[in-house]
């Protein structure tokens, strides 16, 4: 078992996530995250796909998705050679005294305070996933009310 | 028509990103963003998706939405009660008379250089759309090399 993160250029059509996305459900794999928006050129949005599973399955469905007709591209985002990050939005239970601990927290993790209520701070923070986990876990503690993220998303490093 | 960013808690199984697009591309509704991932407990995700539509026929796919059986909880995210993120990033051609020239943009945006090579930088930056559309502008007349963008997520202000 493997987790690999695909980036896949696609024709801007109504449909081309729900195509992909089948090629993955119709073998019973659960995607761990997605990601989609238009590029430079609205004509193309990029997905940002990472899904865990054997390897010699998974080579078969990145064949497949290629093979569709809206797909322009399929790259696998590499360890070492990509630039891997996520946005994550978490909305903190926070008295007058938690406050200021949170605060400090979100300071060393260059996370910023988007919204303050009067029980409750609203956090946003990218990082690679390593970092996001750190995160939550100096969260422990702390009530959590909501967490959002929007999945992974990267870059090959290099002038490519 | 409208823009609608809806906000779905669902079960963390294969197969449920297939079925809610799905009620999307059936109407012939292109999904303008999606992204998904783990909430603070594993067994749910939660999808924020943009749609632009009818507010009839938007209002119809919420209803069947929320009938699925793998959905929890469908909620509208409103314009001025909501934070409403996205995460991009650029890979911009940049020799090195350039390079000055876009570190001083990425520093007005608070964007961070994530990464150089000899030709190019990668920038990382959040904000709300309005954010990322001024930033891109910003870069005309530079060559942009790769676009990779999250969709929108976002969470309701406020302590609930």
């Amino acid at each position: 078992m493997n987790k690999k993160v695909l980036s896949v250029l696609v024709e801007n059509y109504s449909g081309v996530l729900n195509r992909v996305a089948g090629l993955f459900s119709r073998r019973g794999y659960n995607i761990d995250s997605l990601t989609v928006g238009v590029t430079a050129d609205p004509k193309y949005s990029r997905m940002t796909i990472v899904v865990t599973g054997d390897d010699d399955i998974l080579e078969q469905i990145i064949k497949q998705i290629s093979k569709l007709e809206e797909v322009i591209k399929v790259d696998v985002l590499e360890g070492g050679q990509s630039v891997i990050r996520e946005l994550i939005m978490i909305k903190v239970k926070a008295s007058q005294a938690e406050r200021q601990q949170i605060t400090a927290l979100t300071d060393i993790f260059r996370a910023n305070i988007v919204d303050v209520a009067k029980e409750s701070l609203m956090i946003e923070l990218i990082g690679n996933p390593s970092k996001l986990e750190a995160f939550i876990k100096m969260l422990d503690g702390f009530e959590i009310l909501k967490l959002v993220r929007t999945g992974i998303t990267g870059l090959a490093r290099g002038d490519e």
